[in-house]
Order: C-alpha cells, then structure tokens, then sequence
C-alpha cells in the first residue's frame, strides 16, 4: 500500500529536474522536450512517472503537447490554465479592498515605468482601446476592453515581473473589473466620467509624462475605491 | 490515436470544475474533497480523469493527499512545490535590474501598510531576526534570514496578494537576495551598512512611522542597485 506515496516523491523529482532544466537554460523558451522515453532514462524514473510530471506541466500552462510532434516549452503564457494566485486569494476570503491596494501598487509603477518605455505601436493600441470603449453599448465587452486597457500600460512597462502578475491574477482582475464597473455605472453620469479618467491616462502616457500618468491612474483608482469599499 | 488528446480535456474539465467549486465558495481551506468515485460521478468524467486532475491539483501545492484519508484542500500554500511566476521569468531572460524594480515597487508599498497595521508580535519576529543577522556568520544562514526579515515586513502588510506574490517568486528572491549579498560584501565595510540599512527599516516599523520606513527601504534597495547592474 505504499506505492502511492513512492509515485508521488517520483514524479515530484521528475518535475524538480525539468524545473532545474529550465533555471540553469538547458531548457528554454519553444524548445522541444526530450521524448518521454529519453526523459525516463536521464531522469531514470519510470515512463508513467514523466508522463505524470509532463502532464502537470501541461495543466500548468507551462509546456504544450502538439499531437504526434512532442512537448514544447510554451512560447506564452497568457492564457495559463491555471491560475494560482487567484484560487489561494478566493480560498482565504481575500477582499475587494484588498485587490484595490494592489492595483494601487502595481499600476501605478506600471504606468511610471510606461510612461518612459511605451512605443508607438502600445500608445495606438490604448488609442484604439479608448475609441473602443467610448463607443461600446454592451457592458459586457465594455468590461473586457477597460481590462485590455489597463493591461496595455502595464505590459508597457516593459517589467516582466509586474506582466507575469497581471497574467497570473487575470481571473481576479476580471471579475473584480466587472464588479466595480456594475457599481460604478449604477449611476448614469459616471458612464461619461470614466471615459474621462481613461482619456486623461492616455493623454498622459501619449505625451510620455511621468508624473501626469501617475497622477491621471491614481485619480482613476481612488474615484473605484468610493464604490467597491465593502 | 485520439485518446490522449481526449483524455486532456477531461481532466482539464475536471480541474475547471474544482476551480470553480473554489470560486464559489462551495470548497475552502482545509475542507476535505469528495472521494475520486464521488467527484467522478458529479464531474461525470473518468475515475482515471479525476485522479490526474488531482495529481495536477497536488503538484500545484493546492490540495494535500494524506494517506489513506483522502484529499484536502491546503490550509497553507507556503510550501508551494511549483512557483510558475519563478520558472516563467527565467525562461523569459528577466534580469536582476527588473527584479529589483519589482522589490521596490512590492516593498516599498507593503512597507508602508506594514507600518500601519504590524503587531507587536511582528515586531518581536523582525527584532529576533535582526539581532540573529547581525550575529551570523555564516552566509548561506544569512541570506535566509535577510529574505525572512523582508518576508516578515511583506507579511504584516496584511495583504493576501502582496503575500502571495511574495511566495509565488519565492526562489526568484532566494536567488536574488543570495547573488547581491555577495556582490555587495564583496567590499568588507558594507556587511556593517546592510546592518545598519536593516536596524533603520526595523526601527521605522517599531515607531508604526509610515513615511519613515518607505524612506528606509527605497535607501537599502537603491543601495543594493548599485551593486547589482548588469
């Protein structure tokens, strides 16, 4: 009956190895893994212990299957299955309050470090977002565009640690974008403030101004922080 | 030939319906998973389905298997075996220089809702480590300590996502803390600045001053940047 347990350390080697793999870059970004068969050997653990860990990988969004032709380290990872720190936030009653701080946090260092680095193909894509979101009638994809806004900026920033947040707490920013904007739009007038707050943050990251786009997120926040307070 | 790729998604359905169980609020911390054979019956997958999804689960450091008692949902996630944000910013080439931006933007707020909202058994644990550090001499030791100090100021943000970031790039920090170390006491006269640059921070945070301790930790990372360009 110990069996399990026995599996369970195997294929957690297995994956601590292709995790090594990955860190010292014998691994890397698009790089074919080796076949299962190979893995075993190098790894020396049996074939259904890598397929275990290989499995895992998938689910984590970290490497990719293409049918017949092997695995893949992922090229991206934008849409991970999984998100981890979005399930550990639900599971410990995290708050509205508390997703606001951080956004706090992380997007107004984004948008600072954006305003330095933004090119001209991410100031015409928030342009575009902008015009998107002033004319769209169906809140549902309203929600959606305002997200891809702010995950403009932020990936404009150029940090791939404050990125690879927004990535892996998307589920959270989504609903949390949704909820307060339902709030929010409860009142009529705020339909026309909004677009104002968004066009000032664009503004102010077109003309590349620091202080101004700080200044333009942070106004914007706290006008979100009068309706979500709990 | 078809049958992986139609396994994948059963369990792919199976972990989304955990997930959203999650969500709901129907599972929470601590609370034991219905049987591989119940799950099965209610997800309407295979047996075989369920327990991959649950190894995924597992893997992930959400779920624990205890032996013989089923499944459970992790009370704690400290211990994550997988830290994807980790492992993706490697294989994305992220440098030191935006690691350290991230610490100042994460650091630099949490400090300040530290200052808030510390208990006096936080501040009991940062005095312990401090005084522990400045005892220490032994490096592999010290670095774990320094990393534990600034965890322990991160933690009484009070914040379940600036915690969690912080676990889930856990080994991104080790090996960031443990390489500036060593460039910085690479000059002998600088183990007793980092001394210093800690008893400020933990002196800021015992007198619960806001401004003064976002002040003492943009000092010691500003410092810690000096040595650590690429």
């Amino acid at each position: 009956m110990f069996t399990p347990i026995k599996n369970t350390k195997v294929y957690e080697q297995a994956i601590e190895q292709i995790k090594k793999m990955i860190l010292d870059g014998t691994l890397k970004k698009g790089d074919k893994l080796p076949t299962e068969r190979d893995l075993a050997e190098q790894l020396q653990v049996s074939r259904a212990s890598v397929r275990e860990a290989l499995r895992a990988l998938d689910i984590i969004g970290l490497i990719e299957s293409r049918q017949g032709a092997g695995n893949y380290i992922k090229e991206n990872f934008e849409n991970s299955l999984f998100e981890p720190m979005s399930i550990m936030f639900m599971l410990e009653n995290g708050t509205h309050l508390e997703i606001l701080e951080f956004r706090k946090m992380l997007e107004s260092e984004a948008v600072a470090l954006a305003a330095k680095r933004i090119t001209d193909e991410d100031i015409k894509t928030l342009e575009e977002l902008l015009y998107e979101l002033k004319a769209c009638n169906d809140e549902k994809k309203s929600s959606i565009l305002d997200k891809k806004f702010h995950f403009t900026i932020a990936k404009a920033s150029k940090n791939l640690l404050i990125i690879n947040v927004l990535e892996v707490t998307s589920q959270l920013m989504d609903e949390f974008i949704k909820d307060s904007r339902e709030k929010i739009l409860a009142f009529e007038d705020n339909r026309a403030k909004l677009n104002e707050q968004h066009e000032m943050l664009y503004n102010a990251m077109k003309n590349r101004d620091v202080e101004s786009s700080q200044k333009a997120m942070m106004e914007h926040l706290k006008f979100i922080e009068d309706y979500i307070c709990e």
